[in-house]
């Protein structure tokens, strides 16, 4: 018990701090100094300054609305005079971080279900019945085929298939494309952003903004950096492609908008900054699948109750709103466990000067004798003669 | 290689530990003793209890389905009486995360591609056909101006558009809103998550919850916590706002479902959390494009074969789910990271008694003789003098 | 001032390192150096070879687009022989990282706004009007009651409901499921992937694919592992289930795309790897609200200009694509973070072995005399006289 006590008293009274050498050299102490004013420069510098290591941060909580206008018209035989509005080419009408502008179709009137001849190519063309075998369907195939070998047009005869028919021709693709007008559409990207730690929230309306100037405003990087409001053709020139290129075969654009706020600054400093990138960039070499297209129909009943629909395959232009971001303010914590680790870092200046100052320099030996006191295992006496 | 052989013996068979002063002060060890519990309790506090520093982390994966379920009924001139019910305002029936329920409606039926006056605005209203430049279309209008000026109304002349006629007329917003009755629809949102490196999975509809109580159970965040059946009022009213109002323009509005777990202890204990956000807030004073609304159009073949369509304009609550949370279960990797640094960081108690002990305190003198040994550049002898 | 200069010049010139005991004893030794190993070789094992911190990192920024194909015919009495084509079976048309493709359907044709009578339950079932309250409407209703109490068929009379008529019987999912042949059909995804740090993108259709080989080939786990064309049979077969089963309620697969990438090593060994997870798992004992499924309609107008609709309930199979990596760049920053924390982690080593030695060991009263020197507070002989 009174051991105990010894002990306890001893751990509580007793302050143990190493016992240091002292040596007195311009060139050591420069060099000491330098190394350590490296490692605080390192830490402060990189740490503190450019990783805001004093921060406490958080990710972005977004959310996101479009609203595309413009009119289009088209004149072709199939179709007639027609005018393109919104309902017309958006598909589907709402999503939620994203809008498809219809900008190039195959369209294909009046389908019923029924028996016709598919299209021709190495797997359907066919000579007579033996060809074609009833109820097979590749993959490539638009209906199941019924077992007949039917004429296609005067001079070829195809399998016929039991489909929505007549069956779609998409050997080609319209150029230039359908709705090439699109180019001078507008986008509207409303933007909500949310830090949840901080309870910050702010739009990409900024406060700022007036219905006159939302209303005449359009998105240029150098003069309106603000305006929520982009031209197609911009948003796809910006990213360094054409757009009647783009239009054709149909593609996905970015629509990036970052939102990094250093929140211990006004709030009237955390701005959106718009980029735009191509997603579905591809090898100009490497043309394996390109663009972004898909089938939808409208459905019709004609007088004897009889299902049509309309064919439509859709080539567009998806646009893909991104919104990332980062925000920091000050706490405490993280503060605190840097300025340890900074600390702790500058150990590494004393070890290096050490392998310098004991292994490098000429008085080394004299250095050492300083600094290392040796004890022998075994030989008590020994260990004192070689101190000091 | 014999003087090689002796520098490894050395290297390997020679223990170096730092010479230590022991200074027998009451205040010194009890300070130091005081600093580094300090330092511990803020190390095993925030890192350990706190940040749970002993455990590793994971965030989580997660699938989402709404279904929404409520009928509705309206009475008006142009559509007579009328029930709404899933399939007419759920827009479009299916979406990722995401769920959108029209409350209010501007309705042009029997739309046809043809010519009509503008509606009038600044821009479109005439005098005469020389006030209107045929082929041009603005950003709001709603086709392309044929050059004519024509009648709109008894009184006022606007100019001709070839465009879906007769064009919307959206000046005036339903108020009170069109599917009022929306406040009483239900939601119910099903989510299963996964925590990958964990390979733990967990579902929303709680293994308590029994086919009967999911029939009749509403959430309330007192005495139905769990149940994933939500009131569309009590969403927007649980994020404090006004249904009836949001219901007139639209809106966001956001399900947050917040599933952070603790592994290391019994898995019934990681529990869904709802919360709800209105994700398009905007200033009172500061009213610039509010609320959320697009257009889509529902599209019939006549007695002729013409194509016709009913335009609507469609204004609702998106019902966005935003599902997150973080999984953390023991595991000794960061455990042995977060020692280690706690251990570099009590280093810093020793840092900070040597000043005080070296700088501050009376007796500063006598201790620095003891802990420092001064050795001279060029004058040996000096050295060892100096020491003790 | 004077002074002053002399404090800096001790500052500058001075170089204090600690002195060190070198205890010349086998055991200690070889023990010190095989802790600092063991140290060693965690830090450089596991947090440079393993964790890879001489790298910085960056998540994917990902876009993806579906495509789905095949036909299927069904032959019902209630809509005779029908073809399904990609038109008629994906909802909607295009989503951003999802497809839906309908499996099932519960079909109601030709509704009308009308009165009609409800399905028959617990709350519908009535014996007079006097059960019926007119404008009630439950949860599970499909319209608002008009108050009248009207047979349901020979036998059974329910309520009379205002509603789209005749009201969806959903009491039997048909099964197997009407579009079973669905297992054959095949999904092509695209992707793009960005890591926006290092500026490196690529695409799950990899620069050695062929238009040829993209047209025949379809994935396989071992055999064809980077072909982007899934069998939708095979996607369900892989995460261990059934397609028929799933089909009839219907189910949500996630399809995940794994791009974890060293970009120190060469372009072409990032690639993606995908895996197939159910998302929807349920407990077989716990089966509370399975499956998948929406309703949505299709609008018609018949000779009077009235509109009718025919209602389909989709059951179905909606496929997620989750896109998640990360990749990898040495990067001098995290290195030298890295290198200094393993560091401060080695000075562990002498704190382990100190309490060994000090506390531990035979001899430790006689270590402890060479490493520490004891100060009194008062007593300044007595410090001197303990040091050797």
């Amino acid at each position: 018990m009174a051991g105990c006590c010894a002990v306890l008293a001893a751990f509580l009274f007793e302050y143990d701090t190493p016992r240091i050498v002292l040596i007195r050299s311009r060139k050591v102490g420069l060099m000491n100094r330098a190394v350590q004013l490296l490692i605080l420069a390192y830490v402060i510098g990189w740490v503190f300054v450019w990783e805001k290591g004093y921060q406490e941060t958080d990710s972005v909580v977004s959310s996101v609305t479009t609203k595309a206008k413009g009119v289009a018209v088209t004149n072709t035989s199939t179709l007639g005079f027609r005018v393109w509005d919104v309902a017309d080419y958006v598909i589907p009408a709402q999503e939620e971080n994203s809008l498809f502008i219809m900008t190039n179709m195959i369209i294909t009137v009046n389908q019923t279900q029924g028996s016709c001849p598919e299209l021709p190519d190495k797997t359907t063309v066919c000579k007579s019945d033996a060809n074609c075998v009833a109820g097979s369907s590749g993959t490539h195939s638009n209906g199941i085929a019924t077992g007949r070998c039917v004429l296609f047009n005067g001079t070829v005869k195809t399998c016929e298939v039991a489909a929505w028919c007549p069956v779609e021709d998409n050997t080609h693709v319209p150029e230039p494309a359908f709705l090439k007008a699109a180019e001078n559409f507008t986008l509207l990207v409303k933007n909500n952003i949310w830090y949840p730690k901080f309870n910050f929230s702010k739009r990409n309306i900024l406060p700022n903004i007036t219905t006159t100037y939302l209303k005449s405003c359009t998105y240029d990087a150098v003069t309106d950096p603000f305006c929520p409001i982009f031209r197609l053709g911009k948003i796809v020139e910006s990213a360094g492609h054409s757009f009647q290129d783009m239009a054709i075969e149909g593609g996905i654009m970015g629509i990036q908008i970052n939102w990094d706020c250093n929140l211990d600054r006004t709030s009237s400093l955390c701005l959106p900054r718009y980029s735009f990138r191509r997603l579905d960039t591809r090898d100009v070499d490497h043309n394996v699948s390109p663009g972004y297209n898909f089938r939808f129909a409208k459905y019709y009943s004609d007088l004897t109750g009889a299902e049509r629909r309309t064919l439509i395959k859709a080539y567009g232009i998806r646009f893909d709103i991104i919104v990332f971001g980062k925000a920091g303010k000050f706490d405490i914590i993280p503060t605190m466990i840097n300025v340890g680790s900074g600390l702790a870092l500058l150990g590494v200046a004393t070890v290096l000067c050490d392998v310098i100052v004991f292994y490098c320099m000429k008085k080394r030996y004299y250095y050492r004798e300083k600094k290392y006191k040796y004890v022998e295992d075994y030989e008590q006496g020994l260990g004192g003669k070689m101190d000091q």
